[in-house]
């Protein structure tokens, strides 16, 4: 319990904060009405201020409430992958829910190229955004430098920039995942495990080969050969399965770094007569509910829920709009593996 | 050829905009720098500027140029529908495409309820936008009426809301594409034509259903119980049929009032053991790039392209920009039928 202040002098801000046991700058929040503050503390911080007979200075309510309420998701990728992967359209969905039950309007900005980062960046730093949420996949995208000269908030997904202070992010656990599922594989009794990345200008793509290739090592089972990339889409995909199966004829599993380019292996094992699982059994990663049940075999795949990153995104945002520290820079979250008939 | 002003006097804003052949508020964004404004004209402008010696009142340019730079793309629908439809990626992909081409910023905002208006009201009349397009299909949707109270310009697609002053939309000829559809099936010799309709909450769906009923009056054949209704979706178009095919055992043609019911009708018809176009002739309505050509068979469909509608809408809304009056208030653009395997 918090002691009730000296009620001699006139409450402070401090004082209702410390009574309600929330930081400063949540009663604060509270106390303008500001939609970034959870019902809970709200009714925390008004009770305290009702008990302490706390009155509010007008004239600093007025800055402290001087928000858009509104929060740019900004999606940093070729305008085709972004409206074609069913990866993007899930993020956009749990943004929009997300924010809109906070009272925060939601601005979908795409940008397709450099070209398209002067004018986003303008924007941004306007004054009509409280902060920005970003996917910016491509490791060297300059749009990631430039959003953390802006003076909102950012918030990226994914870690495709060098950490640096100030740099917030969450991000899914990707090598652990690629590790889960080789040995899944190998669990199975596979041995001839090969793989289909992603691009590897993307950090994702790269910690989920990095996996692999760690766990078939530690397997004693040499990679050398056994790993095609592709660009995390269909045709990518089927056409690396294509190559592999030229390559290494003997395979009897396929390790895809995301959905998509799974049900492009799939299609290239099935013109090539293989039967999925019993001759190749395939492995995909995102678990995209709209794609992995829905395949012939339906996909074992690593899980990973977009809806829980946007959501730990936005609570990260919130803390900083809120002035508040996050307790970590870097927030990474677990995976784990959805079995189903493909493996 | 228009006449160099009198040389006396201070060449005007006017004399600028007659002797480069444009109006008044096109000279007057030209000489501003604004983005709104086509390269030739700004040249035009830019010249005859020079060759008159006018120099601009520079008070006055600052209250012109306070243009935001962005653009509203709102979709008001609920979620799964604007996320799961293709229809909806297409306009968001040419709406992005032909606002950056102008140097505007596009925001993409979802409206999904009755809950998000205030929200989104607040935000497109709080200065952050210089326009707004709508994508409103419902019939009595509270944002339409909303937004015409809008200080910046609004356009609409389609015109699901009554017809007013200042209320502009841009829009395909919906039934003159079912007639179409309809009359190529009659041509073909089917008879037992029937038609799974959209939800008659909205006028697309209400003005291809009138189209089809119409024209097979016209031939003189009864159009009753031969329609079903369904939601625009795979699944809604799947289960109409399957109610049809109860109803009209011997029918011999189906005209789906969108892409996916098509393919849903496709999909009932194989389950029913029926072969298309051999019993059944099918045609759909939207051309989906994404979708028509690859059905099985591929669909023939009235064609509609997203990307004109969207560049039909930035257009008027440029006009409106510039303080002029559109030539029309509603434009109806023309559609005509795709012919592949299915009919």
């Amino acid at each position: 319990m918090v002691a009730v202040p000296d009620q001699g002098g006139r409450p402070t801000l401090e004082d209702v904060a410390a009574y309600a046991g929330v930081s400063r700058s949540t009663a604060s929040r509270a106390l303008n009405e500001e939609i970034y503050v959870s019902p809970r503390a709200r009714e925390a911080v008004l009770a305290a201020a009702r008990d302490l007979g706390y009155s509010p200075n007008q004239a600093a309510r007025s800055l402290v409430t001087k928000r858009t309420g509104a929060v740019a998701l900004v999606l940093s990728e070729p305008e085709s992958m972004v409206l074609d992967d069913p990866y993007y359209l899930i993020v956009m969905r749990a943004a929009f829910r997300a924010l809109a039950k906070l009272g925060s309007q939601m601005l979908v900005m795409f940008v397709d190229n450099r070209d398209d980062i002067p004018r986003t960046m303008k924007f941004l730093d306007g004054g009509h955004v409280d902060g920005v949420l970003v996917f910016a996949p491509h490791i060297g995208d300059p749009l990631a430098t430039a959003l953390r000269l802006l003076r909102v908030p950012v918030v990226f997904a994914g870690s495709s920039i060098t950490n640096g202070k100030g740099l917030y992010t969450v991000d899914y656990d990707n090598k652990s995942g690629a590790c889960q599922a080789v040995e899944y594989l190998l669990s199975q009794g596979r041995r001839r495990i090969v793989t289909v990345g992603g691009p590897q200008d993307q950090r994702s793509a790269r910690d989920r080969l990095a996996g692999w290739e760690a766990t078939l090592k530690s397997a004693r089972i040499d990679p050398t050969g056994m790993a095609e990339v592709a660009d995390f889409t269909l045709h990518g995909g089927e056409m690396a399965m294509r190559r592999l199966l030229e390559r290494v004829p003997d395979l009897d599993a396929v390790f895809a770094a995301c959905d998509p380019m799974a049900a492009g292996a799939l299609r290239a094992l099935k013109s090539a007569g293989r039967r999925v699982p019993d001759d190749v059994a395939v492995v995909g990663f995102d678990d995209n509910p709209r794609l992995a049940p829905t395949l012939e075999p339906p996909l074992t795949t690593v899980h990973q829920d977009p809806a829980e990153q946007v959501g730990e995104m936005i609570r990260m945002l919130l803390q900083l709009l809120a002035g508040e520290e996050p307790a970590v820079q870097r927030l990474v979250l677990p995976v784990s593996l959805t079995t189903r008939q493909s493996a």
